[in-house]
């Protein structure tokens, strides 16, 4: 359709012909489907066309990869959703990062000798002869063969079997990068040999591949894992457990200021903290339901061989019900308000695993608070105050409020009883209208068990996230019984709610990491203060003596004795985006003062030692606010 | 043998005959063995004849429980090695500690009826059919017949299968007392119906009953479990996870603070505190040998289905392992302390949990520091005034030393590095020596893997206990292959200190409770002070507004607004161990003072609000220490 045609600015008539003719040309692209058929499907905002291309470029880098490594063994070669990759495994060192460069030119080769793709259906026999003894294109021909045969993509000497459309021509590949390579298990398997993952990006126009470049580049500069291994705040290895991430000393040092931080907050919000096992009998999570709904996300049982089933708590509410039903609660006790940094384990998929975004072991910071239906209102208050003034405290402020209530078309699908839903979804409205908040409101999106206020926040990345839950749960007090015992002196069911107000320790840090960029506020960061002295020798005695001084304050300080150049070590410090850099040289030392450098800033100020402690302790005390 | 016969102080000749010849009677007692042999054997001071006096005051238990009940069902007849208990179960309501009088009058009778144990040697089928349908009677038969027969000792009506040595006359057996009621599964396993177990402690003389029920009295007094109890400090229940403690908000508060100061010394003393995984991969634990020699102790791993087979950690060193080879470490980066407060998973029998002391999920204190050879001794030292500096902060002073060397005359029994040994356990001594401590030297009964030294302390029990333990490993750093580079610029081995401070937050907790019999000093107290209004009408506002300020200055404080008279309030702060009783009524008010009762005095002081503040922060600060 003519309408998609971009027009150029500098069209003339007798160009105009040949310009439109080029864009119609290259407005359409010829594509093959898995069955050779091929037809020509509009290039540009289209999906199809791009995945197309992106499963074209990774065929010509297996035809690079074949061409510049022989005997290299290859395995999948794969357009995803906003990428290609192919797989390979060589017997002596595998392919590495500095010989991207030549595959990308080797692509661009094939692409000037002007091949293109043709479709061939063989004996799988024949086509298990030519892969020779790699082990792994072997494996792929069995997999995708079917009566004997097996459909292929034949570009020159390389071939890959015909599952998704593929590009035609290989002249249309320009506008491509090599990313990066990374190991990767033969099927994601850590039980298989680990193959080299070369990853690359394509698009059929240069302004594309530049804006993705550059996308790329800022996710780079904000992804928690990059700026994690800078930092060396944590580290994820899949050898010794997948999705379980080991928290290095800094990494370490920032969760545990948001743990105790919370805590504390919560303690003083008359919540009752606990500590309850990560291990429970199997039947607990029969009665919650757990187990019947949920079982994918859960981890294998443990058979304790003397009738015993335990299993790792995939959440914490069970628990928390053990200790409400530990005594006999009367109407005087409610609102009752448990809470706990709860241990928690989720069996996600190998492949879905991220950093401390998406892992197996999680500790929520998790609350229940047990409550009368007519207490509800003022408690959803309570706890939405706490969130916001949490927010407050680092400094989070681009968040959104989502307020869930049943499908009223299909009440049918939820917990059955039509007042309590009446009553609770009025409550929280009610209760959001009084702060004077604004909000959506979202029918048919509750939990089968109750309505719920979700809390959406930006990612650094533009992405929304839930960082925050209040949930009304009538359904659990129902399954484990729950009682207390009202004014009247007879038995009353309470209604549960269940609250996260950072969520996660490892997602909440994954969140803060990126909206920081890893320059955490003075009161979060791992290391407060590095003091340099201008000459080790002459002023060391000095920086030491300021830095006991500082942790007698509880201010988190190093000094670094190193014997490098004070320019290195003050990059240094920077790269480590410590919040504050004292530089003490002869006046320093004299005066008893320091020179002061903010991170980020290009200015020192001079200040006395008691000055700079009171500033960097009022910075840690109001956590760092800008005002 | 005369000579143990006990002499009587009012001993005359014409007597003398007389009492020599009851003690000579009385001196021994009738025992039948299993096989139906019956033999007299000395009575005082033997343990086999405690031994056969408990298994018959289990049978006349038994005996007393079919006569009092009719229908009862009767599980085992068992003398334990301080007590003797039967299981019943029945269908209506369950013995309960309310009939044990009557029980005891039941024994009585059948000692004065002068019954006796007669041996029988039955077919199991006519045992059987006595037996009826009492399916724990028909259990315990079966398992015990050989050959179609099974012998048994009579008594009466009653009949137990013969075990264990037993004694003959019930008319012997006149001191004994009925303790208590408690459920336990049949057979240990919580997959099996629940039965009643009565516990009964019986002896040959008054005296010694007197004296082993006080000692019972002082125990429970000081016992863990009851005053975790009393307290609500935790609780464990079978059903929901055996030897898994719940920590309800009181005892938590108590682990959080001790958890906080244990890791500010740490942090202070240099080291790294960290977070890692309570789950690894099984590999870790065959590559530290762990899975072959420990295995019995470890919990079932879980197959993750992609080839993934995770375990739960039963210890933390393979964990603070991958933190170590995370980066290349050079000579500069030693010793490096890698700390933990590291969830570990035991698998204990269901039979030896008990309370906190014995659990099967539990979190230690734990350190691992990796050093030079020569810096063992500077290292070790460092760690051991930590360890007495914090025993001083619990007000803990009864420990001694025990420092393990290997066996000279057994080497080969030891990791197999003569020059290491010498080196390393006369770096200990020398440490030891320089701060002039005592230490008893236990040669042979160094691990395996190096020498060590144990700090025991005695429970307020009188049992020895290991405290800490700090001991060098030769042997890990060279099966996970670690390294340091030197100055010499080669890699070189290094030493792996394992170090305990406090040991397990559940042992610690347990062991503290015992030593303070539940009166935790006020830094560690779940509630430091309770405010009781005079009458809460007129002083409630004052109570509040004094509770707030508290608040405020981070001290645990509740008010008592509970509609009860005063003296009744105050009994109740005393029996939950609050440090600080304030009472606040008119001249308080008027004066902005608070009368302050502390926690075991009788005298009351008044003071103004802001004294009572100075000394309770005071007080917190100094970790309540006497002086």
């Amino acid at each position: 359709m003519l309408t998609n045609v971009p027009l150029t600015k500098s069209w003339s008539k007798g160009r105009f012909i040949f310009f439109l003719q080029r864009s119609d040309l290259m407005a359409q692209v010829a594509v093959m489907a898995p069955d050779g058929q091929v037809e020509k499907i509009e290039r540009d905002g289209n999906p199809a066309a791009l995945a197309a291309l992106r499963q074209m470029a990774a065929l010509m880098l297996k035809a690079a990869l074949q061409h510049e490594f022989d005997g290299i063994r290859l395995g999948a070669a794969v357009a995803e959703d906003d990428q290609f990759y192919v797989d390979s495994d060589k017997d002596d060192q595998q392919v590495s990062a500095d010989q991207l460069d030549d595959l990308a030119a080797a692509m661009k080769q094939i692409a000037k000798d002007g091949l293109k793709v043709e479709f061939a259906e063989v004996d799988l026999d024949a086509a298990l002869a030519e892969a020779g003894d790699d082990q792994f294109t072997n494996e792929l021909l069995k997999e995708h063969a079917h009566d004997g045969k097996v459909a292929l993509y034949r570009l020159g000497d390389a071939a890959i079997v015909a599952e998704a459309p593929i590009l035609v021509y290989a002249n249309v590949v320009k506008h491509y990068q090599l990313l990066s390579v990374a190991g990767a298990y033969w099927k994601g398997m850590s039980s298989n040999p680990m193959l080299q993952r070369i990853y690359g990006t394509v698009f059929f126009n240069g302004d594309d591949l530049a804006a993705d470049l550059k996308a790329r580049q800022e996710a780079k500069e904000r992804d928690h894992r990059v700026i994690g291994n800078q930092l060396d705040l944590f580290f994820v290895d899949p050898k010794v457990g997948a999705g379980l991430p080991y928290w290095m000393p800094k990494g370490s040092t920032i969760r545990r200021t948001i743990e105790r931080y919370i805590i504390d907050r919560e303690v003083s919000d008359d919540y009752e903290h606990v500590y309850t096992p990560v291990l429970m009998n199997l039947d607990a999570y029969k009665t919650s339901g757990h187990w019947q709904h949920y079982r994918d996300d859960m981890f294998p049982p443990m058979d304790m061989g003397d009738g015993e089933m335990l299993e790792l708590r995939p959440m914490n509410c069970p628990s928390h019900i053990q200790v409400y039903k530990h005594h006999i609660r009367s109407y005087r006790d409610l609102p009752l308000r448990i809470a706990e940094l709860g241990m928690m384990h989720r069996y996600e998929k190998s492949g879905a695993l991220s950093g401390l975004q998406r892992v197996r072991e999680m500790t929520l910071n998790d609350g229940h608070t047990f409550v009368a239906l007519n207490q509800i209102q003022k408690e959803f208050a309570k706890i939405l105050k706490l969130i916001m003034s949490v927010y407050e405290d680092f400094d989070i402020t681009d968040y959104t409020f989502r307020l869930s209530y049943r499908d009223p078309k299909n009440t049918d699908k939820y917990y059955a009883n039509d007042e309590m839903w009446e009553q609770a979804q009025s409550m929280l409205k009610g209760a959001m209208d009084d702060l004077g908040l604004d909000y959506y409101e979202a029918e048919g999106e509750a939990a089968f068990y109750g309505p719920k206020l979700d809390i959406q926040t930006k990612t650094a990345l533009g992405n929304e996230e839930t960082m925050s839950t209040i949930q009304l749960d009538f359904m659990l007090p129902e399954r484990f019984d729950l009682h207390y015992v009202g004014e009247d002196g007879k038995q009353h069911r309470p209604v549960m709610i269940h609250r996260g107000v950072v969520g996660t320790m490892e997602r909440f840090i994954a969140y803060l990491t990126e909206i920081y960029k890893g320059a955490f506020p003075t009161w979060l960061a791992p290391q407060q203060v590095t003091i340099i002295p201008v000459s080790d020798d002459k002023h060391g005695a000095y920086a030491d003596q300021l830095a006991a001084q500082l942790k007698a304050a509880n201010v988190r300080v190093k000094v670094d004795h190193r014997n490098e150049k004070m320019g290195y070590k003050i990059r240094e410090a920077q790269t480590q985006k410590v919040p504050y850099t004292l530089v003490v040289g002869e006046d320093e030392q004299a005066n008893g003062s320091v020179s002061v450098r903010k991170y980020g800033e290009k200015d020192q100020t001079s200040l006395s030692k008691q000055e700079f402690l009171n500033e960097i302790l009022a910075d840690i005390a109001s956590y760092s606010r800008k005002n």
